[in-house]
């Protein structure tokens, strides 16, 4: 393996999923849902494969699914964004943001991350030769410590990588936080990388997009994909949307890491994206419902919950249950308790600041939540 | 952009496409088929999305596939491989070189191309900081300098990177070529990367897999994906086969590049990987047919036409017809002819090596070709 490469392990959703399997235990660990997708838009596939839609996308995005994305985001946030120069339709968020760090990131440079962080910023950071600095982000509320991102920014940092709504701790950075953070971004000419797959899921407030802030739009790489709006991971239909300067990086990376995304998804996505509004209220609902479910579950388990505003995740203080870490309490509730949650540790630079924390997912039926929230009672 | 991605352009192959459609030229270019896959294949994807098969797969395939992929191996080379830990399912071959290239290869590496090659070998190595030896294979018969590979070789070389039947000339490696070249790597401990994503368009020999040479194995990735042999280009399902040890690398790379492949098609992808050899046998005899009337065509209009033994591509020297180069005559053909082909000097280190060549692909129907053929006839 190329020592960019080396530090990394399989990944924890892969290790975990396989554990599930392997075991037999209920699966609140990957982020991906037991219901399936809206049957509009695995209509609109079906339709795709048979209209012949079979044959290589344009490499940067089928055009009509280049102009849903940006109808969608002149919706979400007012901007007018050119489809042909400003968006890059990627295989997943997962390849956008490998995109964005292979396209715009140089060895040197710093970037930084809040941990706990989704586990590809760094890796894909690793292959860009960059170098990550980490910000912790604290319970009970993982607020941004502004001094210590003010200091963190020296003349060679290039991004910030912002993930709101947060995996995995469901925090939502807020207004203030991220004004703060686009002064600082301005005065100092960084980036943002914002991946933000989870901006439908957003509870408790208003989801707000870096890129809408004043004078952001033209220094950031807004990321996001299909799969957790409509409940459709397996698609890996993905998106960035940067200026012409940035695209540009980030279209040349794409270029050669898969040339283009899957056609008959493309035309799916483009469908899926044009849903009436009254889809992203149910959907919200419905996640409203599945998340005190399991919020109040794990309470009542004897759990330490932190609030979270926003993703399909809770993050809980497992110490009640007197294990040594996070490690090991996942094993143990793997194997003694029969439920998968995603230990927190993997998501540090310093393992041990998420030693009490692990995470579970409400993206289930109701009825999979009460189950695993019923194995919890009984044996834990 | 990064520095590891200035010296690249847009791909020819979109700037060639992007043209067809702007003058309304038929695009003998870009590789890809004007007609459909086959329906057992598209059934095959409308049911696994029917069926919910519309989350996650596994990172490194879904099983299914895997196996498939390691039944057919077997048929072809007589090889036993560990599907488990022996393939990796990627977006698309060009994910799968860009896997094993950052997964494998690290900062000062040599890796040696045979020029004209596909032009993600260049940037993929540019991304992981390898130093590109290039050997160019001359027309006509674009033989291996073997004298010349030999001197190329050095202790620091890491990989060759092999690709028969060969894209853009259409030669395949001869089985005296693969045995000097499978006992160079032995001898200096060098890897082979192998993209056989044309293996079942060999017309004149019989296609060898390099890792089925003795010894080989062991030292090889071999990348091969279902769009060229099922005609399902855009559904970008690619794959590599290789020991564990090299396949822990190309996993690595492939978890933080994109995670995993669209999981429908890949459910599709494995009922495809098991037609019978009827298939491969009819699609061999389709594809002949077309390759006598494109090189036919080709010969009457003028074109001195290199002998093409495997791809659905042709090359020729467009030198009777007096234009400067392979862009300005590819920019002529556009325009004032009305075909498209691709100017084969970007897929050079030396562009002027390619200044006489140009390529054509086959893989359109009967009356495509004929009405390209008639255009050139009438205004070339
Ligand atoms: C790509 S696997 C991870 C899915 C996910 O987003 C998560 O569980 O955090
Ligand atoms: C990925 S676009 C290039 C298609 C192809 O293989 C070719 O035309 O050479």
């Amino acid at each position: 393996v190329a020592k960019r490469l080396e530090k990394f392990k399989t990944t924890i959703f892969t290790q975990m999923s396989n554990l599930a399997i392997k075991h037999g235990a209920i699966n609140l660990g990957q982020g991906f849902p037991n219901f399936d997708g809206p049957e509009f838009v695995k209509e609109a596939a079906i339709q795709a494969v048979i209209d012949g839609k079979n044959q290589y996308a344009r490499g940067y995005g089928v055009p009509d699914l280049n102009n849903a994305i940006a109808e969608r985001f002149k919706k979400d946030t007012g901007f007018v964004v050119d489809p042909e120069k400003e968006i890059t339709v990627t295989s997943g968020c997962t390849e956008a943001i490998a995109a964005t760090m292979l396209g715009l990131i140089n060895p040197g440079d710093e970037v930084i991350l809040f941990a706990p962080f989704y586990d590809s910023y760094e890796a894909t950071l690793s292959m860009a030769g960059a170098k990550v600095k980490g910000i912790t982000l604290r319970p009970p509320d993982f607020a941004v410590p502004i001094d210590e991102l003010r200091s963190t920014i020296s003349k060679n940092t290039r991004a910030i990588l912002l993930n709101s709504p947060h995996n995995p701790t469901g925090k939502m950075f807020t207004r203030e936080e991220l004004d703060v953070i686009a002064s600082l971004c301005i005065e100092n000419d960084v980036l943002v990388f914002s991946d933000e797959v989870y901006d439908k899921l957003a509870f408790e407030m208003d989801h707000i997009s870096p890129a809408s802030l004043p004078g952001m739009y033209e220094r950031t790489v807004t990321m996001n994909s299909l799969g957790k709006t409509f409940s459709l991971t397996g698609w890996k239909i993905g998106w960035a949307i940067a200026p012409p300067h940035l695209t540009w990086g980030v279209r040349q990376a794409h270029s050669y890491l898969t040339f283009a995304t899957s056609t008959p998804m493309q035309w799916a996505a483009a469908i899926a994206l044009r849903a009436p509004d009254s889809y992203y209220v149910e959907l919200k609902r419905d996640y409203q419902a599945k998340k005190a479910i399991l919020v109040e579950g794990l309470k009542s388990v004897g759990f330490k919950v932190y609030p979270s505003s926003g993703t399909y995740f809770v993050v809980v203080d497992h110490t009640p249950f007197g294990l040594e870490n996070d490690v090991a309490f996942c094993e143990y509730l793997i194997k003694e308790v029969g439920v998968v949650a995603i230990p927190t540790s993997v998501f540090y630079l310093n393992p041990e600041d998420g030693k009490n924390l692990v995470r579970f997912t409400f993206c289930k039926d109701e009825g999979t939540l009460r189950a695993a929230v019923d194995r919890m009672k009984e044996k834990l």
